[in-house]
């Protein structure tokens, strides 16, 4: 079942408004993705009102478009960084390094040393090379160890990469304090889009049992990064951010000391809502005249932005110029010569039977986890272009 | 079981020494790969000894390195474009556009005409509205359909993304000829990394059997394109170049009219044992103490242009510091925090004990498929590095 957003949350503005004005007024000569600054800010302040005394670490990685970023410095948003670039980009608009958190449990060394003069102190790390490497080219640098958490009820779960077991996490926090860094806390990943913040429950409580078991060997601990997960209007419903972040912060304050730094990390569930793609339909075919399902071809692809249709995982609403007309089952594709460059066809997508090719389609809610995710000019098509307004 | 090049074709050049020698020569800050132009060229030259009077339309979106075109224009091959930036490159380094076939049968408006006004006359199709956009745009231009054929025995089988069905290939021909075009041909795709050359049999079965339909349709076909699928080594045995191509063209021979205009679009064979690219491992994890299984990660991954991993599909072949000493499986990842970028966790791979943050690895027979998918900038790592020798 689909739920618009009004359905679920009639006191908040329904996201697109502006965004469908703004393109509606342009013409695009290629797949163009625009952001609404304005929907960023106000989702920030949902957020952070939720949040409460949380520090909310941006992922850049969601969407590095600058404009967000300098958006975000100026209404206090720290930054979680995936690499030296994202550090560069935040710094380079102005960001104080004390508000930048690197992120990412595989560093490169090179990168670290550049961290550590660039000032950052906080520094994610799960694994007993990565603490060494940290010591030794971030000297009395923070560390949060991330944890491998059980599979919550996300719709996108995470795979084993990142995080370890809690025998682990003491074992690496002893080898930081061995090795002159200070292991100030634990971080997690509850999972993408993760829509139901009770989902929360069985996750926090593994990890106050290994907060616990640190405390009694003797770490004293302040530091719990809670990390992403917090959900975007795909289509089903998700509660009001506001709402939604302080269930989860509620759920933090039952199982943690009070007091404590606590750091939230949203990415997709602050940029999402604030992108739509105009798109155009270049092809519509039958591969025989009984067949059911029609294909039709974008000129936007896996390649070209839409990299989390893999596995049909993100299923992303469209807007055609044919709505409200009746419809049939279509197999969605990209505009490459790649056969794997096929959005949905295992659930396939209804849209109107009258829809052709040179129709202009809008994917809304795509702000996060496109346009970097786009490739350098797979088969000549250039990356997808980013408007903000 | 796994062989060396040298088991099945011991008269071939093994293919990555000059590589080898020149990555061991040199220090690169991020992720490299290194083309070898002289091993393009020996491929392309083995290439069209077995495919005779064959023309060879490389597939651009393989590797659209301009030194590689260059090269390939030097030598006499024609191009396979996808779309109007693979043309534009291709004319731009002085390709005659007679030697173009716009490929992709997904067109936009706009490329086709472009593509008409710069001299191209060969597009392919699969559908109605496509053959309507061409007689459009391209007036006069000739066509060649393409068919949906049966998987066959790839490593790759292809999706039904692309190609029709007999009776609709018969319809758009008389289509296209109501509508001025030239229906010419036709085309199929035995499917990415064909093996054993045996296998295109059942498949030219069925085009040959679309083409004789056709003929006694009143159809006067003169152009067969075989499309790709020459397969490049990942660590299973296959034929020499020459004999593969010599092998499938003697299978056509048996199957079509003598005289008509035969185009291959060979893109992975063709580049794809020319390119090595060296990385670095960034680290070396065990999640827990009692896990068999280590977890590597490299400094490249699946959005920086190891992205023909998904799936598990192709499998690539790891150089070592550490070669011929003992081993044990590992999950190999990438250094983006998605936690979908991991590379061979199925079946894990085997590396030595000794591997350790820093070391380098180069891998083996990556020239296709590689630096066109990277992400422009996924987490911050900047697109994958192209040096050509």
């Amino acid at each position: 079942m689909t739920a618009t957003y009004a359905d679920f949350s009639a006191s908040f503005a329904v996201p697109s408004a502006r965004l469908e004005g703004f393109i509606a007024a342009h013409q695009f000569e290629r797949p163009t993705l625009v952001i609404d600054l304005d929907r960023v800010e106000t989702q920030y302040r949902a957020l952070a009102t939720g949040l409460g005394p949380a520090a909310i670490h941006y992922a850049v990685k969601a969407n590095p478009a600058p404009e967000i970023i300098d958006r975000l410095i100026a209404l206090g948003s720290h930054f979680d960084a995936a690499s030296r670039g994202e550090i560069e980009l935040c710094l380079g608009l102005g960001a104080h390094p004390d508000t930048i958190s690197f992120g990412n449990t595989v560093k490169r060394v090179s990168d670290i040393a550049f961290a550590h003069r660039a000032g950052i102190t906080l520094f994610a790390a799960d694994a007993s090379e990565e603490i060494e490497k940290i010591a030794a080219h971030a000297p009395g640098a923070e560390v949060y160890i991330r944890l491998l958490v059980e599979a919550s009820g996300a719709d996108w779960p995470l795979t084993r990469k990142f995080g370890t077991t809690r025998d682990t996490a003491l074992r690496l926090m002893a080898q930081a304090r061995d090795l002159g860094l200070r292991p100030a806390g634990l971080s997690f990943h509850v999972g993408s889009q993760t829509r139901d913040p009770a989902m929360w429950g069985a996750t926090l409580d593994q990890v106050a049992a290994v907060w616990q078991a640190a405390e009694e060997a003797g770490f004293a601990l302040d530091l719990l990064n809670i990390g992403g997960g917090f959900p975007a209007f795909y289509g089903e419903a998700i509660p009001h951010p506001t709402a939604y972040a302080g269930a989860v912060m509620a759920q933090v304050a039952q199982r943690f000391p009070e007091g404590i730094r606590i750091m939230a990390e949203p990415g997709r569930g602050m940029v999402a809502e604030a992108g739509m793609i105009a798109a155009e339909v270049l092809l519509v075919a039958r591969k025989s005249e009984d067949d059911l399902h029609r294909w039709v071809y974008l000129d936007i692809g896996k390649f070209s932005g839409l990299a989390e249709t893999m596995d049909e995982a993100i299923r992303y609403q469209f807007v055609t110029p044919h709505d409200g007309e009746a419809t049939g089952p279509c197999i969605l594709a990209g505009p490459s010569c790649d056969s794997a460059d096929v959005l949905y066809e295992k659930r396939p997508v209804a849209l109107p039977m009258a829809l052709k090719s040179g129709d202009r389609v809008l994917i809304r809610n795509c702000g996060a986890y496109t346009s970097s995710y786009s490739s350098v000019g797979f088969n000549g098509f250039p990356p997808l272009d980013v408007v903000v307004i």
